[in-house]
C-alpha cells in the first residue's frame, strides 16, 4: 500500500528526529498532494541533522522543540504550532514519541516501568489535551463533516506488543514489561479519549506500524522504515468513523485488545 | 456461589485494613475448611482497628505491615511471611491494595495518573517478584500438581474498568483515566506473569469483583461485599490451568481485554 495524497492542511508529528518520526516526515514531503504543513516536534531538533536538512529544502517543514514530558516545553510548542497553522487548527496530531528499554522479569526496575509509562502513555494524553483546542478548531471549521485526519484526528502510535491477547506462546518471548504495559496502557488511554472526544468529531485511533528496523526495533526486524511508513500513511489517510477507537495495523486491519 | 473449603496452607492478601481485601478476611474465618495461615497486610495496621479485632479472636490470621510501594517494607514483609509460612512456602498471594480517584478528561493530571499506576500496577509487580522464592517453595512442595491457589498462585484484582473491549456505550460514562489506565495496564502485566511463572507452575489470574458497595465503588454500587467476596472465593477456589493468564468476572465468567 501507498498513498498518494493526504490533503489536510496542518499535521504535527512527535518525535520526529529518528526512526519512524524522521521516516513519517520523510515520506510526507515526497508525497504529490501534502499537507500543507508539517510540523515535525523533537525534543532537541539542535541534533536532529537529518530532520533539519529536510525542514531546509521544504519550507512546508516547520521544526518545533517538544519534550513530551515537560508541560512548560508542551505549552510552548501550542503557542508555537497555534501561530503556525493560524485560525484552521491542527487537523491531525500523530503522538509517536515513544521509548523502549528490554527488561525481563528478572531485571524490570520500578523506575523503568514509571519512566516508560511517562513517556509512552501520560505524555500522549497531555499533549493531546494541550493540543485541544487547535484541534477543536480544525474540527469546526468543518463542522458536520465525516470523521478523518483532513478534519481531526489523534493518532496514537501504539504496538502489537500492547496487546494483551496476542501476548501468549511465541509472541511472549519479547520480554519487554515496561514497554507492554505502557502500551496496552496506551490503548486503553486511546479508547478513553475516542469516547470523550467523538462529540467533537474528532477521530482518535492507535496504530501498530510493524516490527521495523528502527533504533528501537532492531536489525533483525522484517520491515524497513520506508515499508512501515507508506502503508501506515496509507491507512491514516482512509481512516474514517468506523476506526474511531479502534487499533489497526499498518496494514488496516483490526487488532484484538 | 459460595465457597465451602479452600485447603491451602497459606494466602496472603494486601490492602487488607478495608474495602475488598477486609471483607476477603472476614469470610476466609468464616469458612469451614479455610487456608491454616490467613496473612492480612495493611500499611498501617495500627489504624486496621477492625481486622486487628479478627485477628485476636482468629489466631490463624496473622497481620503484617505492608506498604506496597515501598521496597524496603515489601522486603520486611517477605522476611515476616518466610517465618510464618517456613518451608511450604506461600500458596497464594492476592493483590489486592489499589487506589482509585474519580478523574475526566477535564481534570486528570500527570500526578495522579503516575501516582495511580504506581500503586495499582507496577507494585503488584514487585511484590509478585519479592514473594516469588515463597510461591516457588510452595509450587515445587507439590511439583508435577495441577495448577491451583492450593498449589501456587498470584491474583491480582483487576476491574471491568480496565476491559478497553468494554470501555465504550453507557460503560464509558465511567470517567477515570487513571484508574482504567492503571487496570489495564495491570491485566497486560498480569498475561506477561502467566507466560513467565508457567514453567514454575505458578497459576496468574486477573479478577473482576463487581462494583461494590465499599469506599472505593460508593453506596450506588449493586453489589454487597459479602456478596461479592462470597463468589469471588468461590471463583478462587476452583481456579485451574484454564483460567492462567484470563481475566474473569466474580461469578467466573471470562471477560474481554
Amino acid at each position: 500500500m501507498s498513498v498518494n495524497f493526504i490533503k489536510c492542511n496542518s499535521m504535527l508529528i512527535t518525535g520526529s528526529s529518528r526512526g519512524l518520526g524522521l521516516q513519517m516526515v520523510k515520506h510526507l514531503v515526497s508525497i504529490c498532494e501534502r499537507p500543507k504543513k508539517i510540523i515535525a516536534s523533537a525534543r532537541n531538533p539542535s541534533s536532529a541533522q537529518e530532520l533539519q536538512q529536510i525542514a531546509r529544502s521544504h519550507p512546508e517543514v516547520y521544526i518545533v522543540p517538544l519534550d513530551v514530558v515537560d508541560d512548560a516545553s508542551i505549552d510552548a510548542a501550542v503557542k508555537q504550532v497555534s501561530s503556525i497553522v493560524g485560525p484552521e487548527g491542527l487537523n491531525c496530531l500523530i503522538n509517536n514519541a515513544g521509548i523502549m528499554t528490554t527488561s525481563d522479569l528478572n531485571t524490570e526496575t520500578r523506575d523503568r516501568m514509571m519512566n516508560t509509562f511517562q513517556t509512552n502513555t501520560v505524555s500522549p494524553l497531555f499533549v493531546t489535551k494541550a493540543f485541544l483546542p487547535l484541534l477543536r478548531a480544525a474540527a469546526s471549521v468543518c463542522d458536520g463533516g465525516v470523521m478523518s485526519v483532513n478534519r481531526a484526528a489523534v493518532i496514537n502510535m501504539s504496538s502489537l506488543l500492547g496487546s494483551v491477547q496476542l501476548n501468549c506462546g511465541e509472541a511472549a518471548n519479547f520480554k519487554v514489561y515496561a514497554y507492554r504495559v505502557s502500551k496496552a496502557g496506551l490503548n486503553m488511554l486511546t479508547r478513553c479519549l475516542a469516547m470523550d472526544l467523538q462529540a467533537d468529531g474528532i477521530l482518535c485511533t492507535m496504530l501498530h506500524p510493524g516490527w521495523v528496523q528502527t533504533d528501537m526495533g532492531g536489525k533483525q526486524a522484517p520491515l524497513t522504515p520506508e515499508e512501515s511508513i507508506s502503508s501506515l500513511l496509507a491507512v491514516i489517510s482512509a481512516l474514517s468513523e468506523k476506526d474511531h477507537g479502534q487499533f489497526l495495523d499498518y496494514e488496516g486491519k483490526n487488532l484484538p485488545w
